[in-house]
């Protein structure tokens, strides 16, 4: 790579006009949408639409008119089309920890016999807080993944569920999903997976994989706004065998304004719906996945790897060797779109990055964090960047 | 009150100015504000400046820089104030079912050896469900209050929660929060009580009630949008005792960002958090809270009064005796800002009502409800909404 120059890549990339669907501010690099998408250019005036004509002016009709009442699924089925996933197995709903909760709570019920759920202790720790409450007063355990050792190792016919990530949100390392999921499936145990940092930028084959459980959020590379509304995939045949979880609200009752006494869940994905939706959230989330109208997720994942191949490859050249710790996996196939660096002083070279216009994020302890978007950055953005991370550590006192 | 005009009753009206904070629609008599309020003047901008300002120009940083973080607790705190809360017992979050689901969880939690339920066979169904979700594989049972049984006949020593609703969803009934409230409090039990009808239309004193845990939402006579998040509140003696909730995600942690492998619960109110809060759709949240800016409740309170005395009235009047069955409380005291007469046609009057410009709502089976949000209902509103209603039933078919 390193003799093609940025703007050659540039070039070449067939992305370049989804730069268009996002209003970014000027003079700003943005390396944080693993953390938050950037604002997609129709997510303002979709939003407005929702409130000012059906929320004011449809009023209560529009939970039928506006399609309100279906959009946690209809959402859901667009969002399929990048997980791979047939309609009517994902839902758009609460957040990614409480669809974690469901997910579990729900496969865990499909294996009453067994004891253990096996988990990664470098997890986001959020998936290891829900599994304490989840676990809570009942009889299974959590077994974790300790550094140095794979899942595979621990696995058993006493487990009932793995659950991973898909992409540590750390190191951006890729987990293989498929022969994770194959190896747990050998031992007769279920997956859940959370998909939060790979959803939007990497091919997704759920159900080719035969994954059982799923979850996400949507407002990381799926553009979707702060705090906008999590997934949760379940697969046809778990629908189909009576999969539960506890959170039996009215928005999961096979009929809703029937006002029966008992809970009665719907037949189909409904069932993982819980409360009202968050409507106006959702209509930001339906302008996230408009940013990847017409776009191969193949395309945006080639591009992410010659992304992070490029920051890598600018900023080890630009500094005497070991001066950071590339946290992330060198070999692309393994690395998600997002490049880390361990760094003693990491919390001020972010501080300092900011200053010169790029966006990154810090994990403590000592981690600088950087996410790729392929929808809106270029190549020349990113050798920007890391010449600008460069500079930092060079003109800074801690070298 | 027939012998004061409509017209008259308007000229006295001390909230009469805050029509002016809503928008709706030209022609339209809006009775259903108990179902989704409607559109605060000021939503569209300040949901447009969270977009365009905070996430558009602000990105990440705007978790702090726009108070992202702290807003489901400092509007929480705002809320505090409508429900009688001093500071730090209310946070703004997820959905009334999910709340329930963490209040009923943490009761049941603070009272392990007991072994009881109580709720009211006639509350909102999707209630019943939750407890149906957080009883499964636990120890507890349900015990239902049936027609013509009070809640008090069923509270023994063997009762761990009473959970009900304060105003029902069908009929508007209020029910004596303060006097059920000391009766489970005399046998030992806890009270986890639902305010989705009359948070922002009741004066309400939790602290001074002595409640234990509360839940609701924002879209009803809160005003605060299409799914707009719920809120709980749990008071400060159980916070200080250790009360935890079973939804245990990053955000109800002690320190989120210290990435602890183990959960910690916040200190306050912050434990009963999940997951990442639906920033969006809280910034419409805080619009409607605007709405209620210099108003006494108490002055909202009389005017629902007044508002439902005519409607009930006016209707009454115009109809044969006994065309319409009133299913709400005669008894003006016993009734929220809600009327809900029975009749066979039910659902063809809403919908001949919509025609004349009158939204009302219909609940299986048989009941027509109509909501009289005072801040944007004048009695003059009511006088021909309730003209509208009789001449719909007059001109029909039915009778």
């Amino acid at each position: 790579m390193a003799n093609r120059t940025a703007a050659e890549l540039d070039r070449h990339d067939p992305l370049a006009a989804a730069r268009g669907r996002f209003h970014l501010p000027d003079g700003v690099i943005y390396l944080d949408g693993n953390s938050l998408g950037a604002l997609p250019t129709a997510a303002a005036g979709d939003v407005r639409h929702a409130i000012v004509e059906e929320w004011g002016q449809g009023l209560i009709r529009s939970w039928n008119a506006a399609g309100w009442y279906e959009l946690p699924l209809s959402l859901g089925d667009r969002l399929g089309g990048l997980l791979g996933a047939a309609p009517g197995q994902v839902a758009v709903c609460d957040t990614t920890t409480v669809n974690l909760f469901k997910a579990m709570s729900s496969a865990l019920a499909l294996r009453p016999e067994r004891s253990v759920v096996v988990m990664d202790a470098a997890d986001f720790p959020a998936n290891l807080y829900v599994a304490e409450g989840a676990l809570a007063d009942t009889a299974f355990e959590r077994r974790l993944v300790e550094p140095g050792e794979a899942p595979q190792d621990l696995l058993d016919e006493s487990v009932a569920v793995l659950a991973l990530s898909h992409v540590n949100y750390r190191s951006g390392a890729i987990a293989d999903l498929g022969a994770l999921t194959a190896a747990a499936h050998a031992v007769g145990a279920l997956v859940a997976w959370d998909l939060c940092h790979s959803a939007g930028v990497l091919p997704l084959e759920l159900d080719a994989w035969r994954v059982d459980f799923a979850v996400g959020c949507t407002y990381k590379f799926l553009n979707g706004g702060p705090g906008a509304p999590g997934w949760i995939y379940a697969a046809h045949r778990h629908l189909e065998a009576g999969a539960r979880q506890p959170l039996s609200g009215w928005m999961g009752h096979a009929a809703p304004f029937a006002f029966d006494r008992g809970y009665r869940p719907d037949p189909g994905i409904r069932r993982f719906l819980c409360g009202t939706p968050h409507i106006l959230s959702m209509r930001a989330v339906a302008a996230g996945l408009d940013t990847f109208a017409g776009v191969r997720l193949e395309e945006v994942r080639a591009k992410a790897v010659s992304l992070t191949t490029l920051f890598i490859e600018r900023v080890e050249d630009g500094l005497p060797a070991g001066t950071l710790e590339l946290v992330s996996p060198r070999d692309p196939d393994r690395r998600g779109a997002q490049v880390s660096f361990g760094f003693e002083h990491g919390y001020a070279v972010i501080q300092a990055l900011l200053d010169r216009g790029v966006i990154g994020d810090y994990r403590d302890p000592g981690v600088m964090r950087f996410g790729f978007q392929p929808l809106y950055l270029s190549h020349a953005d990113v050798a920007r960047a890391a010449d600008a991370l460069v500079g930092c550590i060079e003109s800074s006192v801690w070298t």
